[in-house]
């Protein structure tokens, strides 16, 4: 009798869910739900870049998508069904009452946003992390060492400091804070109280400073030192953490029935998208697997004999069983990657809304063509040494080095530059970019065997990843899923269901092998080697004159 | 009884006659004729950069625009038209014959391209001109010092061998080279034989490395060793030049006719319209005229007393009464100005040509309301340190020192930037731009009291010209006639008539004031202080990194 395991996979707008045959890795069938709050941007302040999700939200895509996805499948497959797993964003943390539920879930917070989960992409907490920062360069222990050394505004205790400031009544009514991956195993094994919770490592280790270094979260009295309204939270909080790979117990009674399962299914630990989206591509040691989207997350894994106790310097994050049980998981991202494109394709939207007279529709449907359009053009355009140049951090720059105040700059115009020409030259600097991440793990002695691409420009964008690969000068495979990040939750599920041993066998077992292989070709690759060098001093450059603060 | 003049402004597409009461410089009519077989694009070879023009074409217009002008004005006037004068495009030669005719005047050579007037733009000698820049720099004497150092391909001897090369037949038959400027003159006094042809102290002091410093033009043995073809040519040419006030003699009774003027008109030396132009605009020492269009001409002049024998460092050409007799006549220019804002329109016309569905004069006109458009903007957007920066150098510098392998940069992009803010960006690059050759005049110990600007941006752009006050931290004054070029011919025609004595005392009487006085903000001004540094950095980095061959 084959097995059977769910993978939910929790993106910005939608949760997806994928029934996956647990010894085949075959995809059986799909559902997709968009977040309904969200979607008519409830609890949301673009202005203030406030984005909060409601956990209401999250209950009703699951119920829907699990149900839907089952009803697509035969029916002897849910009776089948020993496992489920989630990934979803981060650092999505929320305040959370005694029994660990979101406090925006009760009557009284319900429309509180800051009863409910700060989604990753929230930069309300700007000042809060500059005020950690300082005082992690002021500790005689840097506890943002294992982050890449510069806490973000994204994360758990910037969060976390702004909601104890902006709402006192929050402050006094929580009892704990909770990760979106940590409490949906949570709500689905029946957890009663916060203290029950299984904490993700992933989720952890990357965004709240905690490490096995230090015996867990930083000390009370570092936190305290920050802002003396997160004296005691420490202690409310937890010293564990768990890989994904355990389970956090069986589906409760409320929950089987609802979804339609028994109550023998295993729930697995939950974790970060992106590094269950590396383990769903098939990461190993020497692989680097890059989801590829409006801005990157490449994640790598590497064994302690390896790399030991060293701290690789300038990635974003360093986590003792991250992606892999019983290896390290290595972060790094190009914190605009689409995003580049996107900038230059709102620059050439701006005469089609300002000038053209298009509207509605024909407006919209122009504004779909720029990319694709532009795309066909600057493929015929040759590779040169004299040709334009430019660096890719609009958005500032997370890997190497992180630098929020870095931003892009375009070299060689001439009378002669086209629009095509310009969007050549940011395909080119979003490859250097790749570039530059994949020589610092190198140089840091962490090596580079195989490169995966995943998500989006991945299978959309040939052009992007032959430059790409012609850049970096190794061939680039692209995974046959789309949903790397929901296999890779199932493979999870199907490890946590004792269906494999380990999660190494999992990957084994159930990868969806590669669609595609980009193949550098050399001429290309010396070319680029020089312009590379370029970039690089382009990017020193404009970065010593143009990013003080 | 009033006296009048006329003067006759040869531009690139067109030339306008100028009737101007010769005592007060009141405007009386003017009349513009586009050149009938240039519009049709004949002789012209865009792709190779060919740009020819019929004398025909000359004649033609001159006999229209004289007598549409005169049609214009009372009838007494016509007969009491004293002088007449001409400016012109430069370098501007053609081979002619032994009479001083071009060679395409004659049905044999009618429609050969090299039997042509080769207009300045014309860049088919690029390969000519690096052999005499080559020359000059193995020459004891750099023949191209008062020149600024560097030969271009759109000047007189460049021009001169590459047809040489290019027409043997040409070489054979032609007994002369003859500037526009000269010519133009030349047939009006009924000239018969080239030796008879007064020739342009500006056209040959500022193109053909003409200077009193080596009696004339450079000697034979220099120009034989740039190329054998050049034997003898300096022989056949002429020793002397003279200024542009002098006359050249009395209309010939043919043209008096064709005309409708008396035998009795004086015709003036020509000169180059920017020059003419910035006598038009009332040019005296300490007054920086700038000719601002698709690139800029920036003039001025300096006594004997003031700058002696010094050559100025780096500027574009330096000549003994090229501008106003006795003084110093010194050139500089943007070689992109307008063209800075054309070359980012055109980039913002892609997506209207290739995804906006628009054809025809919908097309056109939305293209045309992109400039207007951006300017509405980028006025808006607060002037700061920390904004995107660009260089204005798309089509390579000209001053200060020379270099025509530099490109533009724009840098400061994040995720935010907009088309106005990039359009903001290259404005400001220009004012920088133009700050650099103000600043290479004062450094060199040229005063600078009074900036006038003159030419198309100068009257139609108010955010632009602002934009160039504020960086120059400066006034700038904009004339109030829209033709300073041909008005500055009729002020050259009233002193040779005899109206006035020198130029000086024709620019007091006949100038046309200002309609305009742009003001610098202090606080503005010191903001653009700060952004210059930047932009200077910028400039040295990009051309130490790309302008190599």
């Amino acid at each position: 009798m084959a097995r059977y395991v769910i993978g939910l996979d929790y993106g910005t707008d939608s949760a997806r869910a994928l029934v996956v045959n647990a010894e085949t890795g075959e995809i059986l069938a799909s559902s997709v739900k968009n977040y309904p709050r969200w979607s008519r941007g409830l609890y949301c302040d673009p202005q203030a870049n406030q984005w909060r999700q409601h956990p209401k939200d999250y209950l009703e895509v699951m119920e829907f998508t699990v149900k839907d996805a089952l009803a697509k499948c035969a029916p002897e497959v849910a009776p089948n069904v020993v496992g489920i797993a989630f990934d979803t964003t981060g650092s999505t943390p929320a305040f959370a009452d005694e029994s660990g539920t979101p406090l925006a879930m009760s009557d009284e917070y319900a429309a509180d946003p800051d009863a409910m989960f700060v989604l990753w992409k929230d930069h309300t907490a700007i000042k809060e992390a500059a005020e950690i920062n300082e005082a992690c360069k002021a500790s005689a222990i840097d506890y943002s060492m294992y982050e890449g050394g510069i806490y973000s505004s994204e994360w758990f205790w910037a969060k976390a400091l702004h909601i104890l400031r902006n709402s006192p009544e929050i402050a006094t009514k929580a009892s704990t804070i909770v990760e979106c991956c940590e409490w949906l195993p949570a709500v689905l094994t029946g957890v009663t109280n916060h203290k029950d919770i299984i904490r993700s490592r992933c989720a952890q280790g990357h965004k709240s400073m905690w490490s096995q270094k230090w015996g867990g979260l930083p000390p009370e009295e570092f936190l305290a030192g920050v802002d003396p309204l997160l004296a005691g939270w420490r202690a409310k909080l937890f010293d564990k953490t768990e890989t994904a790979d355990k389970p956090v117990g069986y589906l409760c009674p409320e929950w089987a029935d609802r979804l339609g399962l028994s109550v023998s299914v295993v729930v697995a630990g939950g974790a970060f998208d992106c590094h269950m989206g590396a383990v769903g591509a098939g990461v190993k040691p020497g692989t680097l697997v890059r989801v590829i989207g409006t801005s990157t997350c490449d994640v790598m894994v590497a064994s302690y004999e390896d790399i030991g106790d060293k701290c690789i310097r300038g990635i974003c994050g360093q986590v003792d069983g991250s992606v892999i049980p019983g290896m390290v998981g290595l972060e790094a991202g190009q914190s605009s990657f689409g995003d580049v494109y996107a900038m230059f394709r709102k620059v050439l939207e701006w005469p089609l809304r300002t000038v053209s007279g298009l509207e509605g529709d024909a407006l919209a449907e122009a504004c779909e063509n720029i990319i694709p359009s532009l795309t066909v053009e600057a493929e015929k355009i040759p590779i040169s040494e004299s040709a334009m140049l430019a660096t890719d951090w609009v958005n500032g720059r997370r890997t190497p080095d992180a630098n929020p105040l870095v931003k892009g700059a375009i070299t060689g115009f001439t009378l002669g530059t086209t629009a095509p020409m310009i969007f050549r030259a940011l395909v080119e600097a979003t490859a250097f970019g790749t570039k530059a991440i994949h020589d610092r793990f190198v140089e840091e002695g962490v090596q580079i065997d195989e490169v995966i691409g995943i998500g989006g420009i991945a299978l959309k964008s040939p052009f992007v990843m032959q430059v790409m690969s012609d850049v970096l000068g190794k061939p680039i495979k692209v995974c046959k899923t789309m949903q790397a990040c929901a296999l890779g939750a199932a493979m999870f599920a199907a490890t946590a269901a004792g269906v494999y041993e380990r999660v190494e066998d999992a990957i084994e077992a159930m990868n969806s092998g590669f669609s595609k292989e980009y193949i550098p070709a050399p001429e290309r690759t010396e070319i680029y080697s020089m312009l590379n060098k370029k970039y690089l001093d382009l990017g020193s450059f404009t970065e010593t004159y143009f990013a003080k603060a």
